[in-house]
This record gives structure tokens, C-alpha cells and sequence, in this order.
């Protein structure tokens, strides 16, 4: 079966769409990406998924616009795979389903006080049912709920997909994902599913990129091969009081998001570096990102498990400077692309979600219980009907 | 199969729960209602809706509050089955589907300007993962996005459902909820389902309702058997202005919500009656809905098919003195209450939604486009697996 996985991350950038060939069933899944491609979302909309996702008391937000925003993204990602199947010369017929995750707006993994009660809860949006009705194919969605349901974080979901792509039998794995958010899935050597863990482990290029964008006053979006933080200095003690925030000793199973390392987390960094050369801000938002994955390979991953090699994907596996700095926090490892592994580090999140989607189709749970917390495995998301 | 039905309505009071016997398939489904009962909603929840259901620019909303919210009424409505389920002396086993409404917070309807574009959408809330995790039973939930993404207004939906239940041979029938807003079913005798017609005609609980809390100060929720109104008189010159909203000549299919007829609207009705005594001022309101839904059968029903019956569901069906002056201002026809169909009123919506899942389940279409005006007819609604 064909599986478009499709999502856009929390910075609201484009539109990832990956096409998965998938045979073989259950655990021994055989998936194949076959091809890839991002479809950026209009500035306009860009400005108001942020605008949405940053919304709290302070900044006004009307149900109106969030309900617009969910059928305006569902609409958006319902062209995206008719645009991409285009691109990709692969008529929709030929697609049996679709896996689309969303763009995230809120992630409360650990419940809090809400109306006198516990809450926890994740909302992403990008209505499927305009997806499914735009494209005739069944679409699943909303991955995150269900293990949220179970009394897990919801997130992260893609380790499993690292366990059915990585496990090695002689070889303890990690594989580390540098979005916007840091996180890592640790598989020891022959691992079963259960012996399988993961966790976010702080910043990716959350951090980074968001000092860029506002001091390059929206001109730059990335540190370009960490160019920029190469030339810089650390502020130390701007670092040590970063590396104080709680979450980052708080043992896993966890998850962040922009509630830890969003805007807010953001304006304090800056302003405490205000006075720094832009060069030595942006090479302490690296080393944040740096030290906060070394600290949690040397507190919870190591001191556990046995592990030889790190599988690295996502946006900053092209920060060659973050790679080297992270070669260098952690000698013992060696640091791979998971482009080697058939997998582009860029088509790794919409990959795994036409994975997810395919095992749902098939009624198949497909979470680590000890990646997410969650009392049990689930069957992820919400299936709508082709027709 | 057994099925449970499920939703709150605009007025945020209760989870209405109908236990639904359903054999047959299709278009010859036989339902019956087994047992029904209303869950109250805690004070405090209900608040909470109602804030964000009303949250404009002005008011101020988080995205976290709505996500919150979400997840804390799929909880609810989950317990609700379970509770439901005891109190009919029926085992969750022995439930096959549930089929979940969820509490609508917004609906546009038509489309309107957003970011650039032209958008329509609809949110309810209730997320259907927490209820499917809670009772182990499939979900089939958010009706609405589908048919609007067909190009539908989303609503009305429950006029599949009266034209299941009350098509005859000989007679033409016009279904009647009374809820917030009114809405009618058009069956022409012997109709086919692409003759039925449905729409809202406007208010009707909601002005009345609203009317009655915010001159009692919330100690009275609604005009009990209408005897308020029934000692009042009306303000013709505000009635008439009233009359003059432009939905109300606006042609079917079309649909109604707080959008037209909510705070706002409510806020300047009163202001516009502050002189007046509140039984004037509720007797207004009554007639409000008396004289809309009137308007509505002379413009767009009476002319167009022969009608013998009005049988009458809802909430309003209670208030004797507006079913009274229904009555009177349509004297050709026969008013009857749905309760002498077997369903009684109350358990109209709840079990509506039964029937509606079970269709989905069985992969059937189960809307009528021109009630909705979608381009053709569709399979509502997105499935939750049991595990």
C-alpha cells in the first residue's frame, strides 16, 4: 500500500509530505520512502499559526479564528497532497491512505489545574475531513489523543517508528531528532518494543532559530550551517541559568514544547543577552542546545543503557557546527546521518506518520508505552472515510 | 446493535444520553429508543462553555483554555456513557458504538473572510479518544466538518434522522425541533430523500432562556410552561425590528447559532426592552420565536409542499403557552408532539446521533444535501477504535 504521512512543525514553516510504500504487517513492517517534498504555508497563514499558538490570557484569541484556522489548514494540507502526488507523478488513485498529523497549537503533556480539575491535552489542527474529501483517499489524524487518553504525554510518537527502523541486534542505537524540539529514542540492543524509551530533551533549534529570526529582524530563519555561532562566544552564565530550568532534570518519560521553549522562554534569553554581539547569542542558543542533549545522554541515557551509534534526523543535521559541537560533547558516540539509513533527516516526521497511519488502518497499536508514559499500548488517532 | 447516542446542546446544561436499539440497513434502518436521561454538567463547566463559546476579539481566550476544555469534556462525556450505562442497567459490553455530538462553540455556516480567503468551519468540542479509552466502545464523532467540507453548511443534520421516522405515504410532514434554535425537517408525502428539505428558522429556546437568566439573575434558567409570557404583552415595534434580522428572509438551506442570535443579539433585545416588565419582556421574546418560525412556514414551506402535521420536538415543546400561539398562528395545521412517535422530545437530538454513527459505521451516507446544500451526500463523522 502507498501511504502519504504528511505534518508541519512547530514553526509553521511548510508542509511536509512524505510517500511511504509499505509492505508486510504488524512488527514487521517494511516501509520505503519513496519520495519527499515541503510545501511552504502563505506568509499570511504562517503569521496566524503563530499568532494562534501564542495566544494566551494576555493576547486575545476568538474561538471564531481558531475555528477558521483548523478548516483553512485542513483545506491547505488537503491541496498539499494533491500538489505533492503531482510533483511525485503518482496519481491519488494510487494512494490508499493518508496519515496526517497536523500543525500542533498546544501540548499540555503533564496534566494541570483547569475548572477545578486535572487536565491534560494536545491540539493540533488541519481538519481531516477536508483532506479525505478533497482527495477521495481515507485520511487517519490526530495521532496525539488517544495516548493522552491512556495517561501518556501524547508525544513522542515517532520512537516507535525509530524502533521498527533502527533496532539493531548487537548495537544499542539512539536516535535523535533535532527539530524545533530535541528528542531522543533510546533502543538498546535486540530491545523488545517495551525496553524502548524516549523523551524530548530540551531545545532543538527552537531556541536558535527564534534568536535569528528576531534579531536578523525576520530576515534570516536559520542559522545556515551554524556559520553565525561559530564565530561566537558563549555567555556561561547566561548557560548555567539556562540549564537550571527544571525540565531538563525532570527524569522521562516527558515532553516541550512552546510552554517550556516558546516565545516566552525566548524573550527571556534575549533579554538577558542583550548586550552580546548577535554572533555570541546565537552560539549560546547552540551551546543550550549542545549541552542539554549531552546532559541528558549523561543523566538518563548512558548510566542505562549500552549504546554505540546516534542516528540523527531532522532540521539540525545541517547546522554542521551543532553536529560538531555535539561530536564533540560526546566522544564516546558516533554520530550518524539517518540519511544513511534510506531515511532523509528532513522526511523523517511525515515518513513516520504514514508508518502510524498504516498501522491504525490496520488496527494495529503502534506506541511505546515507556516513550509516552501511557498505562498501554494504543491505537492511535481518528479514521475518516474515503467517501 | 446497541448504540448510544450523545450531545450537548447551545445551551450547555446537560449530556443528553439515548440508548438506541437499531436493526436493518440503510434507508430501511428500524431505531428504537431504548432509554434516555440528562447528565447535568458541573456549574463550574458550564461556565467555562458558555466563556468560550462567547469569546470574541474582545473577551480574552487561550488556546490552552479551548484545548483544555476539549479534553475535559471528552472525560465528562465519557463518564456520562458509563453513568448512562448503569443507571439503564446496561453493561458497556453490550454497547457496539457510541456516536458523539460533542458541545458545539462555534459554527460559521457560510463562508467568511479569514486570512485572505473564504472560509467556513465548525468546532465542537468533547475529545471522542478520551471516551472511546474510558469505555472500550468504537466512537464516531464531529459530524458536521464532513458535510461542510462538501460544501454544506454542517447543519442541520437531524433531518436524515425525521425523514427515517416520520415519511408517510399520504401525509406532508414538517419535523419542529424547538431546541435553542428552531429548526424544521420539509417531508413532502411519499417523498424521496432529495425532496426533503430542512433549515433553521432562528431562535428558539435561546432568546427566550436568555431573557429569563439575566432578569432573574440566573436564578430562573427557563419560562416554565411559559406562564411568564403567557401574563405579558408583547413590544410590537421591537418585535417588528427584530423581525427585520436579515436571516430571516434569507432563503434555504441556511442555519442559525449564536452567531446571529447569541449574546449579542440577547444584549441588544434587552437593552432595546429595558423599560418594559419582564413578563412584556419574555412574552417579546416568545413571540420572537412564534412569529419567525410562522414567517418561515408562509415564506418558504406552505407555498412550496402540502403539510398535514407539525410534529414537535425539543425543549420548547414544554412551554404550553408558545406551543399555544404556534398553534394559533398556523391554524391549517396539526400540531403533535414527537413523544407520540416514541421518541419522546427531549431524546430527539441524542438519539439522532445514534442513528447517525451507526450509519457511518456502516460506511452509508447520511445526509440530506439540501438540507445542508453540500454538493452530495456524505459519510459523516471520523471513527475512534475501541482499543
Amino acid at each position: 500500500m502507498r501511504v502519504v504521512g504528511m505534518l508541519s512543525g512547530t514553526s509553521a514553516d511548510a508542509i511536509d509530505v512524505a510517500l511511504v510504500e509499505i509492505h508486510g504487517q504488524g512488527s514487521r513492517l517494511r516501509p520505503r520512502l519513496e519520495n519527499f517534498c515541503m510545501i511552504p504555508f502563505p506568509a499570511a497563514v504562517r503569521r496566524e499559526i503563530l499568532r494562534v499558538a501564542n495566544a494566551d490570557q494576555q493576547s486575545s484569541l476568538s474561538v471564531a479564528e481558531l475555528s477558521q484556522l483548523n478548516f483553512l489548514l485542513g483545506e491547505l494540507f488537503g491541496r498539499a497532497v494533491i500538489q505533492a502526488c503531482r510533483r511525485f507523478r503518482v496519481s491519488l488513485d494510487a494512494v490508499g491512505l493518508i496519515g496526517s498529523h497536523g500543525q500542533t497549537v498546544y501540548h499540555q503533556g503533564k496534566p494541570s489545574r483547569f475548572c477545578g480539575r486535572s487536565v491534560a491535552s494536545t491540539l493540533q489542527l488541519g481538519e481531516p475531513s477536508l483532506i479525505a474529501e478533497r482527495t477521495g483517499i481515507p485520511v487517519v489524524a490526530d495521532f496525539r489523543p488517544r495516548d493522552m487518553a491512556a495517561g501518556g504525554q501524547g508525544a513522542p510518537l515517532v520512537p516507535y517508528v525509530d524502533y521498527l527502523l533502527y533496532r539493531h541486534p548487537r548495537h544499542g542505537r539512539v536516535a535523535l531528532n533535532l527539530g524545533g524540539i530535541a528528542n531522543v529514542t533510546v533502543i538498546p540492543a535486540g530491545a523488545k518494543p517495551e525496553e524502548v524509551y524516549a523523551f524530548d530533551t530540551g531545545p532543538g533549534n527552537m531556541i536558535i532559530d527564534g534568536a535569528i529570526r528576531r534579531l536578523t529582524r525576520e530576515r534570516h530563519r536559520f542559522d545556515r550551517n551554524g556559520t553565525l555561532a561559530a564565530r561566537g562566544q558563549p555567555d556561561e552564565s547566561l548557560l548555567a541559568r539556562c540549564l537550571r530550568h527544571p525540565y531538563f532534570r525532570r527524569p522521562p518519560p516527558k515532553s516541550a514544547g512552546r510552554e517550556q521553549f516558546g516565545e516566552l522562554f525566548l524573550s527571556e534569553f534575549l533579554r538577558a543577552a542583550r548586550q552580546r554581539k548577535t554572533a555570541d547569542v546565537v552560539r549560546t542558543a547552540t551551546e543550550l542546545t549542545v549541552r542539554s542533549i549531552a546532559g541528558a545522554f549523561e543523566r538518563f541515557v548512558l548510566p542505562r543503557v549500552r549504546i554505540a551509534e546516534v542516528i540523527v534526523s531532522g532540521g539540525g543535521l545541517r547546522n554542521s557546527f551543532l553536529m560538531q559541537r555535539l561530536q564533540e560533547s560526546l566522544p564516546g558516540l558516533r554520530f550518524l546521518s539517518a540519511d544513511a539509513f534510506a531515511i532523509p533527516a528532513k522526511a523523517k516526521e511525515a515518513f513516520a506518520f504514514a508508518v502510524l497511519a498504516y498501522q491504525t488502518w490496520r488496527e494495529i497499536p503502534a506506541t511505546l508505552p515507556r516513550a509516552t508514559g501511557a498505562r498501554h499500548p494504543v491505537v492511535l488517532g481518528k479514521i475518516i472515510p474515503a467517501r
